[in-house]
């Protein structure tokens, strides 16, 4: 056995360099476990990503599996790696108080199907990550790790702010909107969505069952691909979920595209929204990208997406957290209870009718990506925000979570104030491998071109 | 060969002799084709089922048939039976206007899927029969067989007439409330309306994705399996089907039961709109039946199926129907123009929560066939009623169609003006094998008894 790293390198390493430590031995789960429990120990009184967190249990994990592996037993491709879950995915062993105090103390019986699927594959399940009220609008306390002055985005605050502060390599979250993109681009790490329809959301709380997306945060591709193909197990138990073959996103993410992909950059019809220094930005890199990129415009069936999404989503929200307001509406922000309020009076027919154009919307991102591997398009409106009383503009998300399209975010980018700024792909529904196949050339891309500011 | 049989014989003889005969070669495709269109020039001017019918084309398709079988091709398990086709299912080759005369001499491009699994049966394709308005509520000039003065029963109304009347052993209908059901009822036909998502509804009108099944009439529960088996493919253009195995059900309704069924008689919560004539026939087929048969209440969860099914209904009509009042709303029917002002006034709320209503209530009636083979209950309110204006009640149907589980209805009891009425089997959504065995082994139990009125 090599000498045991200190903590603070192991906080370092990614999942797929821990998977391989691990595996070989080099370092035992509880090593690692202790380490990021240092990492959180250090840095959670600033950064709030927590709301449970139980150390012992924690290490109890990690001797188990260590036990396990040492008795001979098959380890699983996440043995030993430390996982962050939102607040709103139930665990049977922790708390799960979906972000409002009306879930206060809430003790689900279950595991949801991704928390057990993790616990199949080895994780240490760490804690539970803050999330907005009810992963809606209303923030919770957590901050920005690179200025705590800032909001890390919602409403995976607390998963997007512990895998960017070294607490965790990788952290679930969801995306009804923007939740998972917008917090993974403010924090500065990779976050993946993917397609609708592959990994379940039984066990999670629901907002949106058209919209709502399970997501990953992580601090590279290959990491996010690794815990991705964990949680792409067909569940017949989700109406959403397509049977697939396994998607081997992981295979995907490390081999070479067969030739030099092709990008369309998309401005959106909310280009105007992004601030100047974002839209600079991606002038630049669409500059230093050159032929490899090309600028596509939506046709103008898109320039209704946003408001399609909004209708499903507030009588999703409607539909789904009335219950909140007969618990006590006074307990409820006045966002959201405005939001249910506003979902009551939508009318069927357009909710139908919101429904169907997904498919309308999707053919024609088909005849896009028949000709390019991914669209090109900001993750958000910019840097973080100042302030932590709201979480910033999901803008920039909501198209590709309407469609169901998978869409990750890489940190390539730094807004003028030195903050982290994603740079978004979005892929074909149900191709999720090339898009983070994609996703990896472009970092190895920018990296070697040595414009890409260092992670 | 044998001598062939009258036209008469032939047009008496179900779908299943008809498939022995013309695959022993004791009949051709085109002696049955011309049996049937005899039987339908001599009895339409009457019943006026068929909305579209050339003979020529009819007797082409039959002797296609008959080279192909001659040329040692294999024939399909349709081979030369004719089939007629509810008017708004799509043909590639005949017009379909959908009881509207907005969509007068409509030509569809393609087939329906299941227009095409029938040809690719061996099907010949009669022609089109008569539909109510758009498949709702305003009647066609199709006339009960039984009684000219009465209706046929909506909105399958010419699939239902010209089965009952010997013109075709077979024909596809649709229901969205009670359009199979009560019309075969009325008819005195079997009528079978299988689990949503076992038969593909892509090329066929869309009122409601939710409520809308394709299904079947027959004069034996065996015809309607055997062409059920044809039509039970998956197709990953409807989004409601499910995968499954071949259900085999010929092979179900002609196998016996492996022990006697037991029979959960249903009164439902509409009990009270069953004529007393009706009532009195259930009453006397409870003691015929004995200690096969328990009555079951349903729990009250089911008091608000009707609501519920009502909500989804007219805001998907709205949905589905509002282009037809851009085309003409002056040519639409008072009542129909009156549902789409009514199905867009459905809040968003109440559909999605009449949508998710669907899975608790299924969860109740599988605790009832958790004990019982099937739910016995009324077809329809009694006989048909007198008059073509109206179509009849469809009330016994709705709770059956709101939860998607499959339903048969048989044509064993007499009203007390000697009209048919119809005894409904309901099964648990997806076991529609399970529902035709005991479909057929309540048949022959009650015929052997004697009690049974002649077909």
């Amino acid at each position: 056995m090599i000498p045991m790293k200190s903590n603070s390198e192991i906080t370092r390493l990614g999942a797929t360099e821990l998977q391989h430590r691990l595996h070989r031995g080099d370092l035992l789960a509880a090593d690692v476990a202790a380490a990021h429990l240092e990492a959180i120990a250090e840095r959670d009184g600033d950064v709030l990503a927590w709301t449970f967190l139980d150390p012992d249990h924690v290490m109890r994990q990690a001797r188990t599996l260590d036990e396990l592996r040492a008795g001979g037993k098959p380890v699983g491709p996440l043995h030993g790696i430390p996982v962050g879950l939102k607040d709103i995915i139930d665990t049977g062993d922790m708390p799960t108080c979906n972000g409002t105090p009306l879930d206060a103390g809430r003790r689900p019986r279950d595991d949801a199907f991704v928390a057990a699927l993790l616990r199949e594959a080895g994780a240490i399940v760490m804690g539970k990550t803050a999330t907005t009220e009810l992963a809606v609008m209303n923030p919770c306390a957590t901050r920005n790790p690179h200025d705590l002055g800032r909001t890390p985005g919602g409403s995976s605050s607390g998963s997007a702010a512990a895998v960017a502060s070294f607490m965790i390599p990788l952290a679930l979250g969801t995306q009804t909107n923007g939740s998972v993109i917008r917090p993974a681009s403010f924090c500065g790490v990779v976050g993946y969505k993917p397609s609708r329809g592959m990994v379940s959301r039984r066990g999670v709380l629901t907002q949106s069952p058209t919209l709502d997306s399970v997501g990953v945060f992580a601090r590279s591709v290959d990491d996010a691909a690794l815990i991705a193909d964990v949680l792409a197990v067909y569940d017949g138990g989700d109406k959403a979920m397509r049977l697939q073959a396994k998607p081997r996103l992981l295979d995907a993410a490390t081999s070479a595209p067969p030739r030099k992909p092709a990008l369309a950059f998309v401005r959106t019809p909310v280009w105007d929204r992004a601030e100047p220094a974002a839209q600079a930005a991606f002038a630049r890199l669409g500059e230093l990208l050159g032929a490899v990129v090309e600028e596509v415009e939506l046709p103008r069936d898109f320039d209704d997406a946003h408001r399609l999404h909004r209708t499903i989503m507030l009588a999703d929200i409607a539909r789904n957290f009335g219950r909140y307001e007969v618990k006590g509406r006074d307990r409820l922000s006045a966002v959201l209870s405005g939001m249910i309020d506003e979902g009551r009076t939508v009318p069927a027919i357009d909710y139908i009718l919101a429904q169907d154009r997904v498919e309308v919307l999707n053919d024609a991102l088909d005849s896009i990506f028949d000709r390019y591997d991914a669209i090109l398009t900001p993750a958000t409106t910019g840097e973080a925000p100042l302030g932590l009383t709201a979480t910033g503009d999901p803008t920039f998300c909501t198209i590709w979570t309407y469609c169901g399209v998978p869409a990750v975010t890489l940190p390539l980018l730094r807004g003028e104030n030195g903050m982290p700024v994603g740079v978004q792909l979005v892929g074909r529904r149900g191709d999720d491998a090339r898009l983070l196949r994609t996703a990896n050339w472009l970092t190895r891309h920018l990296t070697q071109s040595g414009t890409a500011p260092a992670r």
